[in-house]
């Protein structure tokens, strides 16, 4: 006999995931059971599915982070962020800063009035000549990994690239598996900054964790600010924070929100028993 | 004190839907609570919002059906097979044939091992000249109205519109308040046929529930099947079954699935409290 599975839907900054509640570590998660929950006319719909266990043994929890196509995911930001404000909607943690585990490592959370917040390591830059073609514009971009790759693109104009946004072409040699694009312009240089992003294999989202990330860097190398700062980023599904801490992280601050919780149909619970 | 408001999700070849349970008439459907539930990023996400409810003093069930847009529809037949299957999972219906309540007037559904069987009502076609144009192609198409309207075009090649699907352009003096689009091959005259579908304000969708019944009509006539009959009508979300009845009327049966079932969070229910 099956059990039913339960899920929370949530999402930050518009960024959204299926959370599969798993404490015991139980569940199995297939890519097929991915793609079936995330399939937004046949499922429940998401950017990704994130189980949330606490294995055997451990005391910290571990985000289990898919990707609504199956593949398996590091880290997510804003993944991160709505895994955070589940663990405190059970009362699975209780603790205003706790550490959680992902693919790509231990991560630092901390809940406050502003949101939640959460390390996501130190950018890595790579000088290389780097070039974004679309709609017959040309610019030059630079290169950053968090450690997911981004190409960042100073821009004058957010609205014009609307269609820009629609198959941007990079020149580099610095990403043989793809790239994310970010389109920016400079609100209040090193202070404040607004952003598009195109994401690799889906186009264009509503926001993107570490592209905020890798976006900030760039951002506060450009206005020539050294050592701890803000940046606040506008992204078209919300308003996050960005502070470099005095060891050279960056942390990502930002709403997450849970839409609603239950469970899943038998057939689909089923999937998570294979 | 908000009271919570449950939800169940499901779908119907790919036409899905949120229901919120609301056996005794207490709550209130907002354009902007729709809006927010059916989003497929910050709510739950759907091509339309029903609430399921028993009014004061009768014995029936109604189908309080809204676009995700957040206007008024009269009628869905995708979407009333997902109401039918939540009555009966719900245990709030117990027979096999009843009667449901909808905007566009009392609707007898079944329930059989084929699926859930929804009698659509009698097909009213307009002889007026209709032409479809797109991609730099002319059909002559059908006018049909469900009672919604339906430009229906019988094409060689169901792939190669792709991209036609985009933006058809149909040109009629009959559909003022614009008009769904199907695109429908023959795979066996009057008995099996295959479509696409654009659907106004919306573009390509995975199935139309009246939208097939337009075309099993036109299908029906081109064949020149008389009286009572079945065809299968394959849509991109599945297969559905249409019969004309001895009274002329079209009865859809096909899936119905519901795939998750829960709560909404405190502050998307008290949308519904408004």
């Amino acid at each position: 006999m099956t059990t039913v599975v339960e899920f929370t839907k949530g999402h930050g900054t518009g960024n959204d995931f299926v959370l599969i509640s798993d404490p015991d570590d139980r569940l199995v998660v297939t890519p097929d059971a991915v793609r079936a929950v995330c399939d937004r006319r046949f499922g429940i719909g998401g950017d990704g599915l994130i189980r949330v266990v606490r294995p055997a043994g451990s005391q910290r929890w571990f985000m289990d982070y898919h990707n609504a196509d199956g593949s398996i995911g590091e880290m997510c930001g804003n993944g991160a962020r709505v895994f955070a404000a589940l663990l405190r909607h059970r009362g699975w943690v209780t603790e205003d800063s706790f550490t959680i585990v992902t693919r790509g490592g231990d991560r630092a959370v901390r809940i406050s009035e502003e949101g939640i917040s959460i390390d996501m390591g130190m950018p890595e830059v790579d000088e290389s000549s780097v070039k974004v073609i679309s709609n017959a514009h040309h610019w030059d971009a630079q290169a950053v990994f968090m450690p997911n790759p981004h190409a960042v693109v100073f821009v004058d104009d957010l609205e014009q690239p609307g269609s820009l946004l629609e198959a941007p072409v990079v020149e580099s040699d610095v990403f043989p598996e793809g790239v994310n694009v970010e389109f920016v312009i400079v609100v209040d240089p090193g202070r404040r900054v607004q952003m598009r992003v195109h994401e690799r294999g889906v186009g264009e989202t509503l926001s993107c964790g570490t592209g905020v990330c890798a976006v900030a860097d760039r951002a506060f190398e450009r206005a020539g600010v050294q050592g701890p700062a803000r940046i606040r980023v506008d992204v078209p599904g919300g308003t996050v924070h960005v502070d470099r801490t005095a060891e050279s992280t960056l942390v990502l601050t930002g709403p997450a929100e849970l839409v609603a919780e239950g469970r899943l149909s038998p057939k689909l619970s089923e999937a998570f028993h294979a």
